[in-house]
């Protein structure tokens, strides 16, 4: 199924606009699987991935079906080596067995052949050593970075139900270091939302939206609704929304007219709820902290 | 050391302002060194990830010496899950033992925590469980995307002897879309150039030169010497020297006036010297081709 359709189709059947971030850290960690983690494998790498992955199947399985998509990020797995990498891996195979769509949050970008080794990372299948394929992690989404131009993102369209989000604005303080600079027209951020819009222009699925997505932080709710204008029908991934600072009203302002375009991510909002409400049962906490964030979003029609 | 310092000294020691590009595909590999992972491994990730690593092995031993740095390009290892991404630690390792600076070429670029997990994978380490810390790659230097602003980039900065190379003008033809673009004044890459210098400033090393260096494209001479009056203390890493079309006086025209601040990579030319060559001998022949790369390059110093 073409990836924007599948998205849409989990929101609706769902009825939540939620992407949990799983960005899994130690200090998130509750102290019954790090205990479990140090007995197996040491005070190692590996017991960090072990946990991270104990972790994220307890989450996953309490959140199934009450969010439209998860959006690990691999930079936390990816600080430990080999044993991090697997725990990803693993991670994303559970959501996956779950039906949840998949969004790796890797915001890559090279050019040409290099940029392919990522699509197989993420999205696709390497070449073996006799040619035959050795599969990647099988995402359905991937971030990129645009910066380097078209041939740094046409590598990544194109595989069978796959899609990408690329950076337009992002959520942090300093995004507008170069992403707000003014050019003859318009920003750099701008910019590159036309060229976002430009390369998915020929890639609607049944629902309208493109398989070239943005992200659009929420802390910016004034360009999310400019950058609408320029990307009519681009799905927009909402970081920023809860710990970074952004209003439901913030992360929803880039919605189109029909309601529809729009997923918000939060992470230790959820992951992290079991913390602030002083409970051992994590997951629990999660999905409380997942149904209230859906509350709060109201459902993903217009005015519901 | 200064990471800057670190890398003068080796373009020093070697006389060579050439770095190896590490990018390994099947492709690529000597059919002895594919017969024997295949032997031990299957036609598994295992397999392509030994004959990596043992492909990066012989060349590292064969150049070590006569290169100022190698760049393994991420991608290429992360395409193999775990098993690739273990080939790479190793291959930082093995060329670490040789005493070459090692840039890693991730073109990571994520938002503050997130940043600072791939500073850790690359450059630095992990907290584990317990908060003893879980070494990373420990390369010196890694390619970062400054599109998410400085506190995108300042994560990265700061542990010793590490530096980075922010993506500035790449070497691709597409890098256009976005890089040249017209600002009120420059260009979005004059603009990335001016943040680059600024993250720099108080980050030079003796030698004159910061640890906050540039990716600047060989086949973009003109653009070189413009950049390098906006960055003039910045280390140039320029990539497309070679196969990419750019010569020797392209590659070197953002030199500084005293002939430092750039070194010029090649990958293709020189890893894949024994297929034009039409030899087995797969490390001479890098080492043959690095050799004609120096004298083609012309030494480290103007004019020489």
């Amino acid at each position: 199924m073409h990836a924007a359709d599948a998205l849409q189709a989990a929101i609706d059947r769902t009825r939540s606009l939620a992407c949990v971030g799983l960005d899994p850290r130690p200090s998130l960690l509750p102290p019954v699987l790090v205990e479990a983690a140090l007995r197996d494998h040491g005070d190692t790498a590996a017991a960090v991935a072990a946990a991270f992955t104990a972790f994220n199947r307890g989450l996953l399985d309490a959140i199934a079906g009450h969010c439209a998509a998860v959006k690990p990020q691999v930079a936390c797995y990816e600080a430990y080596g080999p044993a991090g990498w697997q725990s990803l891996a693993d991670t994303v195979a559970h959501a996956r067995s779950l039906g949840i769509p998949v969004i790796i949050d890797a915001k890559r970008g090279d050019i040409g052949s290099t940029a392919e080794h990522y699509q197989q990372a993420f999205l696709g299948s390497a070449p073996g050593l006799r040619g035959s394929p050795v599969p990647g992690m099988c995402g359905d989404w991937l971030t990129i970075n645009g910066y380097l131009g078209g041939d740094g993102v046409k590598p990544f369209l194109g595989a069978a139900g796959t899609g990408v989000f690329v950076l337009v604005k992002t959520s942090n303080p300093s995004s507008g270091d170069l992403q707000d600079l003014a050019l003859g027209q318009g920003t750099v951020m701008d910019a590159m939302a036309r060229l976002v819009a430009g390369w998915g222009a020929a890639r609607r699925g049944s629902c309208g939206l493109s398989d070239v997505g943005a992200v659009v932080g929420a802390t910016y709710p004034a360009q999310a609704r400019h950058l609408r204008t320029l990307m009519p029908d681009t799905v927009f991934l909402v970081p920023g929304y809860g710990a970074q600072g952004g209003s439901a009203a913030d992360a929803l302002a880039g919605r189109r007219p029909d309601g529809r375009g729009v997923i918000v991510n939060s992470s230790r909002g959820i992951i992290a709820a079991w913390q602030a409400a002083r409970t051992s049962d994590w997951a629990g906490a999660a999905r409380a902290a997942l149904d209230a964030m859906n509350k709060d979003l109201g459902g993903p029609g217009v005015g519901e």
